[in-house]
């Protein structure tokens, strides 16, 4: 799946994503208004308005992407109907050519890992059949629980063709307080950083690995340090935009090859309609806005690489 | 929610919880079928076979323990009607009287973990209506991404008296991997401990927090030193049983006061009537064979105590 998401980042010539993360104050109230009239002002409401919010940003920008990262929570927020309003989401984006990273953040141990990996990744067997549940087409995973948390998820990969992108250095303020802790000297999203270089020796695409990692734009020091710890490792990299990154906090993560890294936007993009320099466009324009922020950021990251 | 969760620990003189993870081969042939011959050999036909099997057994058990713990990655790889058993399962439990503990392993960045927080402890706001989606009195969280990942869930927490479980040394073989790194010649999850308490003493119950931690049944030496580290934090104590935990390795996880740790068993309860002891039971009697493995489990660990 690592060839494929290459293949489409530069086909695009756009090492980006866009975080389909829709919160409904982010939803246009003419959106909002026509999903609870339909269904009122209930979960099944909410679903559809974030369901509808998404197509229409699907739409107006998968021509320039390459990928998208639903994140998984803003969808389980709204239960069951939220799941729903998710699935549909990967189905389209999928249909729609796009590469779908599900920002699941899963991880436990053995036994249940293999259940998440065959829930979102894999297949599962019923009787004599077997079906794909979620089927993304990466995942990301949290690393706290060591190697036999992972494995199951990286067996899943070599098995269907699929990816992960494994937490390494997250871009929150916080995440220094264990991940930055020194082990003999060195953080330990270094060890961790060794690990995925491991686990992904095991599932290599043509010149990158299938387990990929995730370093947030809001640490670009250890940005490049870890590039040069895992020169075959994707990165995917959150925290532009919204979160304080900027295009020059970017240019170390990526290689010589002017691939290695895809970076994420989440709000910067699909709620762009409420930010000032995109506000011409309005609430009935959103998606266009939306489309013109996908313009400017491939500009912007272009720039520096 | 700690309170309760005492409270009903105490009346049943049980300090344990059964973990409700059905794997489809723990489900007797004859619920299978039933399911199947309703729904197909269909995502919906496993998700009704799970939510059969959890029924009965609930139904056996419920009178003799304080509360189940559904692991949501067993529900999430059926896919939506694998989460709509889930839900079921919450629902029931409740109903019969049973604190539910969602070991869901969440944990992301703040803004996403307060969807976490909100889908699964608190309310969600639709319009100008609000929804409590899952509704479940405990979540497990992964700390991996620090306070500003936990600190939503103790937010959500104090506001609708509900209570987390944080992942500080986890039951599987790799745990040790990250987990016992050392950080100035003490191991992480020390770090993490004491993160714990004091994250728990924003949000205490009358003897104990509504933070715990989770402490594998494994690790016994380190469940010792943890058990001191934090004394009003309950600790919920996976890996008893088919991990290879025994009633000996537990005693160190209580306090002086007979509390302070509750002990999952999932598969030596839920798949009892597989294990040779209680065979006699056959598939027909499988809940049967659950409720002995229950005052059997009850009565090993309090003969340590």
């Amino acid at each position: 799946m690592i060839n494929t998401l290459i293949q489409k980042i530069q086909e695009r010539k756009a090492p980006i994503v866009v975080g389909l993360d829709p919160m409904l104050n982010y939803v246009p109230d003419w959106i909002q208004k026509a999903a609870f009239e339909e269904h009122g002002e209930t979960l099944e409401g909410a679903a559809e308005a974030i369901w509808q919010f998404n197509r229409g940003i699907v739409d107006a920008v998968c021509d320039l992407i390459p990928a998208v990262k639903p994140q998984l929570a803003m969808y389980e927020q709204f239960g069951i109907p939220g799941m729903i309003a998710f699935q549909k989401t990967v189905d389209y984006c999928k249909e729609k050519g796009l590469v779908v990273i599900a920002d699941a953040k899963r991880g436990d141990i053995g036994s249940t890992s293999v259940a998440y990996a065959v829930g979102h990744l894999g297949k599962v067997s019923v009787g004599g059949k077997s079906y794909a549940p979620f089927d993304e087409d990466f995942i990301t995973v949290n690393p706290y629980l060591g190697t036999d948390g992972v494995k199951p998820f990286v067996d899943v990969c070599k098995e269907h063709q699929k990816g992960i992108f494994v937490l390494v250095k997250t871009s929150n303020p916080s995440s220094g307080e264990f991940q930055d802790q020194k082990i003999d000297g060195r953080p330990l999203y270094e060890l961790v950083a060794e690990k995925v270089v491991a686990w992904g020796e095991e599932c290599m695409g043509d010149s990158y690995s299938n387990v990929g990692c995730v370093v947030g734009a809001t640490y670009p020091e250890q940005g490049k340090i870890l590039r040069k710890l895992m020169p075959k490792t994707y990165i995917l990299v959150p925290g532009y935009g919204a979160q304080g990154g900027t295009a020059k906090d970017l240019v170390d993560y990526f290689n010589e090859d002017g691939l290695g890294a895809i970076v994420n936007s989440s709000r910067g993009i699909i709620a762009a309609y409420k930010k000032e320099e995109y506000s011409k466009f309005g609430e009935e324009h959103y998606a266009e806005a939306s489309r013109q922020a996908v313009e400017d950021m491939i500009a912007d990251i272009n720039s520096v690489m």
